[in-house]
């Protein structure tokens, strides 16, 4: 796939922009005016360090208010595209890209529009340039590819194709099939952008919420099979208004986009025989959680190791040349990495203790990591002893680890290879409380790196995102949405936090950056679990006696169910397949805590009791220090 | 008016948000029930609290999918309604809210639904309780308050009644005379909420856009009035759902709703005869600005100085008994004040040399005092100095302050009475550059003050705001809307940054909070005055030549009036009025700056050239120490 993106996608200024987009490895680049207008460099400046980047520039956009002007005004039209048609050869591009009239002046009109397009056409030729037609979806008559394509057929001039964009396609619920009749050489460039399904007017909505292709919720893979199988084979451009990318990184909003692009490309591919997209492995099926690693350090070490006893962890086995510890439940594995060197220790330094990597069980770790590598994932290696197993590793959400692990290869029997056993610590309970697996990790991040999560997790294993669910943090909204495969083995929750003041965002200033806030384990029996983390002297999160008696009116339980819920501090949920149990431990450092889930057939994660929670850790919180209205979060 | 808040509002704890309720002078308060199941303290603890700080609870809410419910769910809809109503008691409320179905369960029916509440009543009444039936805009058959009231009539009950919400009858353009025939007793509460417009989902409008009456545009006023022709006069209660408000400060967002419900009454009682509203003064009439006054030191006043005499200012007076100077030319007058006392030296002390205050000449300055007192604004007094004028002044934006003037007393004679005239240095520029007056203020406040001041501006003074602007700074993205009055003597544009990138967030960050950052000076004639600057060797913002090259184009300027605007680096601007002129100074400090504008019937402020002006102003600013991502602003 030949990528390209427009300026307006991203924010700062031009040669930001320019160089941002080089590095993310994109093809080319659209010129958005008016990022040129605020550029104090001539044209030919501005080609020339496009041109050093390695980039293309693949159009000059918009141009607008053109077709179907009454005479007078259309000859000022022609005089203005003639002065842009100076800029592009100056800049050295070679499309400009039409967009229908909104004009309040304009007459409509195919064949006067269809008119218009060949005297510009035949303008354009006489300078080697071309003209791109794109109907936008608020145009004032023309509003759909449909009629743009009429108009571009009839102006029967070389010089003069279309440009279809998916946003304006797909929020007018165009049949895409349309675009198969169209031949691959009138389509000049495509434009993608995605977007959330918010029903809003169309003009708002693609100024303000577009994102990046799989970011959303529009058809935007079917509407590019369309034009694959026309046989295009040009270029694929990022075209992305949207508020919070007008305010985030430069680079890691165009590297989100590259990434959208390779992702794309390889779902089409998958589908139509085209020449674009490139070969890599399939998303990677997910079979579990291998681990989940703690960085820290020998003194914060203690408390830490204290809390997982409680939980009925037992120290399992010690890492043969790293000062590794392995404590194992169920089907569960916590490692507590105190080694002072290496990246866990750097990870400690700067995070404190945290849960830094965590290793996800694929079916081919080598394929899973070739895909990522494929899709722009940064990879992580470090030195490794003699004999021990070398995973391969990319980097994941706040920098943190991403282990691949698989039963195909030795890397599945790393507790038996990397560790030996050691003997149990006959101080300790032998038993455990019955926990069995890991439900879910959840993630805080700060809300600008919501899309590329969801991206970055959806692209490159086989899983699927669940639409955002608004949660209530006494200081603020936090957003939340769920990465998880069909058969549940893999679920992530992604927490938002806008503001610092909750629970959330107070996880992410303190702990410098986003990364894993909870962990939550399962249990097939949630009372017996509870009671026998009681006898450890594990204290649960104290919850409000008042949601009891709501929970009790709202689901109609029995008086026996609801007096055992509230005297073992156990949230409730039902949804149409079953029942949900949550316990949540109290807070541990900067906000981390741990959760035990039962399922009884229920799919979702207790969003409607998120409210209490929060407000109960926040309650927790506040006398070690944290002042009231600092927050803490999901 | 009895004045009432629902905890959903604010942010924060129940007990921070009960006391910042009480605080802003609320007579009652609604309980959200999440707020109170999230609180670890009984019912009575939360009525007892209420008590305590004089307020009454006006209503529980909201009891969700009661009516019209089959058999078997039926029962227990009623078992639920009996657990709130105890809930209640021990609150110590009288009133509950059922808002209309939305269950897929539900039935339909008006006289099920009557039948339904005709029990309701009777289960209510055993308990002295009432209860109030609100129709949801998105209800599953009852979205319209004419059906909602159909079934109360039908219940035919004394303890049941129709609650009223702005926003679910406006939002769905319900006509507002249907009100005016419910009978006064029937109506037991009313709810207000209003909205910007933006045509998107109801729900989703409704969830996350509400705002105080009077910061959005639907026409509450009016329903209101409606409301009040009945005789009501009962409790108005503000149930706002905002995204913003959930993470604003608890005790700001309370105080605006109480100025919200003041300024409501006093529209209302002023068109209709109701014993809502208390008697105040109109909106004051504004005549212009009597001066803008800078706080600054010694050390730091020589810089400004010398740009006020590079843009045409001179020295006319100085103060009697302070350290303060008066520049003058046309109608515009400046003060500099370096005094080491009073207010102005501890806003430099916090904010740097900043316009920390201005003086809004009014018809009648007392009467306009008195009104903003009524409306909750923040009176300020200071000693004054035997035979000096004692004004009547409140606190702005960014805690600065606001002086009254008139023509009517002695104020208006400010400059001879409180000052005395000085020479001319001899050594300055005698001449002036043409500036006339006061054209408009540029105000960069954070995001989530711009609906606070639009309010207070908008209801202590006989202004109108225009609608809200998107301005594109290379960082993000900044809103921009408009106060100004029907002759223009008081235009103030307020300019909110999301992100301190931006160069209005990179303002208010290094100023340590919101203020003025911009001045703008009429002329009649720009060319002339820029002649005259550039004399006085006033330093322009130099603008981009590709600015130049598209406006020729796009407005078909002649060359040699392109040519001009481009040697002053004027921008230009054209709307259906007329012709507009800018020209910036480079910035001073952290980013103020002023402008230069000719208005040829132009009615507007120049948004399309804000993004040159922004990168321009941006580019400048940053070899004098600002890194690069840092940003400047509006």
């Amino acid at each position: 796939m030949k990528t390209s993106i427009a300026t307006v996608t991203l924010s700062g200024e031009l040669p930001d922009k320019l160089e941002a987009i080089a590095k993310a490895g994109f093809d080319g680049v659209e010129i958005f005016e008016n990022d040129f207008l605020a550029f104090d460099g001539s044209p030919s400046d501005v080609g020339r360090m496009a041109r050093d980047l390695g980039l293309t520039i693949t159009l000059f956009q918009p141009f607008r208010d053109f077709e179907g002007m009454p005479e007078g005004l259309r000859s000022r039209t022609f005089d203005r595209a003639e002065r842009k048609f100076d800029v592009m050869q100056e800049l050295g591009t070679g499309m400009v890209l039409v967009c229908s009239n909104v004009s309040p002046a304009a007459l409509g009109g195919i064949d006067r529009a269809a008119a218009d397009f060949r005297e510009l056409g035949e303008r354009a030729a006489k300078r080697g340039l071309k003209v791109g037609y794109e109907a936008l979806a608020w145009g004032r008559f023309v509003n759909d590819h449909r009629d743009a394509w009429e108009i571009v057929r009839r102006a029967d001039h070389q010089n003069v194709g279309l440009i279809l964009d998916s946003f304006h396609s797909l929020s007018r619920k165009i049949d895409i099939n349309s675009i198969r009749s169209i031949p691959k050489d009138k389509i000049f460039i495509v434009q993608l952008a995605d977007a959330p399904l918010i029903d809003m007017d169309l003009l708002y909505w693609s100024r303000h919420f577009r994102n990046m292709p799989g970011e959303g919720d529009l058809p935007v893979t079917a509407f590019t099979e369309a034009i694959a199988s026309t046989g295009y084979d040009g270029y694929f451009s990022l075209e992305i208004f949207n508020d919070q990318f007008r305010g985030g990184s430069t680079q890691a909003i165009a590297a989100d986009g590259h990434r959208s692009l390779i992702y794309l490309a390889d779902q089409v591919r998958r589908k139509v025989e085209t020449p674009i997209g490139i070969a890599m492995p399939e998303r990677a099926k997910v079979k579990g959680v291998g681990f989940v690693e703690f960085a820290t350090s020998e003194d914060e070490a203690d408390e830490l190791i204290a809390i997982l006893q409680a939980l009925g962890f037992r120290k399992a086995a010690k890492h043969r040349s790293k000062k590794v510890s392995l404590f194992e439940q169920g089907e569960i594995r916590i490692l507590v990495n105190v080694d002072t060197a290496g990246f866990a220790n750097a990870a400690y330094a700067v995070h404190g203790t945290s849960a830094y990597a965590l290793a996800i069980a694929v079916d081919d770790a080598q394929d899973a990591y070739n895909r990522a590598l494929a899709l722009d994932a940064e990879p992580f290696r470090q030195p490794v002893a003699e004999g021990e197993l070398e995973f391969p590793v990319i980097r994941g959400v706040g920098g943190g680890l991403i282990y691949l692990i698989d039963d195909k290869s030795q890397l599945g029997r790393f507790s038996e290879i990397d560790f030996e056993v050691v003997a149990t610590d006959p101080g300790t309970d032998a038993a455990d409380a019955g926990l069995l697996r890991i439900d879910h990790i959840a993630q805080t991040v700060a809300y600008d790196e919501m899309l590329t999560w969801l991206l970055f997790y959806t692209s490159i294993f086989d899983t699927r995102k669940t639409p955002m669910v608004d949660i209530i943090d006494p200081s603020g909204v936090v957003r939340s949405q769920v990465v998880e495969n069909e058969s549940g083995a893999l679920r992530l929750t992604m927490n938002g936090a806008e503001n610092r003041r909750t629970l959330a965002g107070h996880f992410i200033a303190e702990k410098f950056g986003s990364g894993i806030q909870h962990l939550a384990f399962s249990t097939d029996d949630i009372f017996s679990t509870a009671a026998s983390l009681r006898a450890k002297g594990f204290r649960p999160l104290h919850i409000s006696p008042n949601y009891y008696d709501d929970i009790e009116a709202r689901f109609g339980l029995g008086e026996d169910l609801t007096e055992r819920l509230k005297a073992e501090n156990i949230l409730y949920d039902r949804d149409e397949h079953g029942e949900y149990f949550q316990l949540y431990s109290r807070t541990y450092g900067e906000g981390f805590f741990f959760e035990i889930v039962e399922r009884r057939g229920y799919r979702g994660y207790g969003a409607a009791n998120a409210i209490f929670r929060i407000a109960a850790l926040k309650k927790q919180m506040r006398p070690e220090g944290v002042p009231k209205d600092a927050g803490i979060s999901l």
